[in-house]
């Protein structure tokens, strides 16, 4: 098949780990008779110091013309200091928006060779394999009005949670459909004795579930999830949430494996193009030092090829690769443990491709 | 001294840990020749099935007429299937906004003689001691509008985060009293990177900060802290955040320790009695059964003894008993380890009496 895949390094240690992304994808190519073509474009602080924006119209036309997007990460101490709306994360709320990936797939699996780097117990997270489905274009990250008020008694500010039905619903379906493909259980994450806008959500989740009779509907309140995440993380399969309540409890979830360098993420659409990207951040203290781990963005790869492209066998292909290199005992420095041996960005690469 | 100690023993286990943590309190009072005399009313289920409301006027008027209050717990299947506003917890929400209990002090320490019950590893959480403040009465919890709507493209929901500037100010300073008790760190955990009360949060606490040049004030962004809670508590002294952000980490952090039947809370306001609580809910499994940990309740009776009444001594006093108990090895059931005997709620309480 013939894929155009728009790639947007970012800043920091985003242009070392998708060279690294481009060259598993160039192999998967080779192996399986596909052709990806790349368009380069620029997002984050890069834009911002080349263009003045963190997210230039082209970058979203560039994006809307592919099949998939994959990003680096942006952000840095250098553009910490602009004023908000000149932030590289704009970039990202940006381009999340103007592509409506509503839905962010974030797995976590607890690699066996890696169980040591956890500060959890071993027995705890051994077999941890869960998937929080986060609602990434509604809720309070876009809701209006968001203002500074003067009152009568003094100032006042206010953030808005605001959802339309439908929004609610996509999202849950998407949880069914991929709890479908994994072990039939969504655990629907709300605060439903406080909020409206739960009560709703919880009401359309049921009203969902009647679609999908063979998968298991839990409901679990978000303060409960946040301790359950510690106290028994096994008991997770998909896990849907508001996109607030989704970006605490998929850092929190992150965390359990104890290696961030190894978390993929996918934010799709149920049409358009999705885009891929590893959860870790551009990490600027290791930026161009070829120390960082590609892994996150490999396994990016891989959720690329599975939900945009439909490419399953090439999808396990990479994560096995993954896997072996791993069990072959392969670290980068993030992940090692003292005595073994570290190998560079470029290195670990290889070694995927090797097991490609 | 004289003290009105309003009581509401709610439902559940809420009655048998009542009980216990007023024998603790007869103690403090013979031994420190105070008077306590205990006002009893009702709250939650029990005030549902008998008042038909899970907040009678006369509880709110009684509370208010004490120099604190004592809170078991409410809530239990029998009420889940109650319309929202005469739930159980409507009555939790309705005295914290009665008596204006805006900063909730969620301790959580680790007891050296119960680290094993921990999910995470013996050294991660050895010597953690943190104090999550939530701010209690504003945030998503309270703001308008909360409400369904229906537009001309279908229906939709909204919930509204806000907060006078004063709350957010008050909220902060507390946070830095407490710190100023203790070691002398403020984290200050907000969405400032794409919430509007975050950032005026942020501005406050900065603020706020000139005039605790003693303290130390970090700022956090919540996604972080979840994962920061997991991966290293230790670097944790006072941590202060909105409602709603406060509901799931205190419930996180919570969790750190493994024992949720020793985690107790107090929620405050400047003047008025405050409410002191253990966090553990009414577990209606054990309920009457004399199975119950009256520790988190009893450490409840400790921060009542210091934050409302300023007895330090007798409220070091209890917290040392309840050290002192668990280091000469008794248990109740939720925290005993396999082979340990086994304490009744009532023989627990005896044992923390023996050593006050
Ligand atoms: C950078 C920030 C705006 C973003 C978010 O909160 O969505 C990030 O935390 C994430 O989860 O991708
Ligand atoms: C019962 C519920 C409304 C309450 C809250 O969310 O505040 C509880 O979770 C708590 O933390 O005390």
């Amino acid at each position: 098949m013939n894929k155009i895949i728009t790639v947007l390094p970012g800043d920091g240690i985003g242009p070392e780990v998708i060279k690294a992304a481009q060259k598993v994808l160039d192999t998967v190519a080779e192996k399986f008779s596909h052709q990806f073509t790349y368009l380069n474009a620029k997002i984050g602080g890069v834009a911002i110091d080349e263009e003045g924006t963190p997210l230039p119209q082209e970058t979203i036309d560039l994006c809307k013309k592919s099949d998939g997007v994959l990003l680096g990460a942006v952000g840095g101490p250098k553009w910490d200091t602009l004023p908000g709306h000149m932030r590289p994360e704009r970039g990202l709320l940006g381009i999340r928006k103007a592509l409506e990936l509503y839905a962010n797939l974030r797995p976590v699996t607890a690699h066996k060779s890696l169980l040591d780097a956890s500060t959890l117990k071993k027995e705890v997270i051994e077999g941890v394999d869960l998937m929080i489905v986060r609602e990434l274009t509604g809720g309070l990250y876009f809701g209006q009005p968001q203002e500074r008020r003067q009152e009568n008694d003094g100032e006042s500010v206010v953030d808005t949670l605001y959802y339309k039905n439908y929004e609610i619903e996509r999202i849950i379906r998407q949880a069914f459909e991929l709890a479908r493909l994994r072990r039939k259980k969504v655990t629907s994450v709300d605060k439903a004795n406080v909020l409206e806008s739960s009560r709703v959500w919880r009401e359309i989740a049921i009203a969902v579930h009647a679609d999908y009779p063979d998968v298991e509907l839990e409901h679990m309140l978000v303060d409960n999830a946040a301790m359950q995440l510690i106290r028994d993380p096994k008991q997770f399969d998909v896990v849907v949430t508001e996109n607030m309540f989704g970006d605490i409890l998929s850092d929190e979830a992150s965390m359990l494996t104890g290696s961030l360098g190894m978390l993929p993420s996918a934010s799709i659409n149920g049409n358009g193009p999705g885009l891929y990207e590893p959860i870790h951040g551009s990490a600027p203290d290791i930026a161009g030092k070829n120390l960082a781990n590609p892994l996150a963005t490999i396994l990016s790869v891989a959720m690329l090829l599975r939900y945009s492209f439909l490419m399953q066998e090439e999808a396990d292909a990479v994560e096995t690769a993954v896997s072996k290199v791993l069990e072959a005992g392969y670290r980068t420095g993030d992940i090692a443990e003292k005595g073994q041996p570290v190998l560079s960005t470029e290195e670990m690469t290889e070694k995927v491709i090797e097991h490609i």
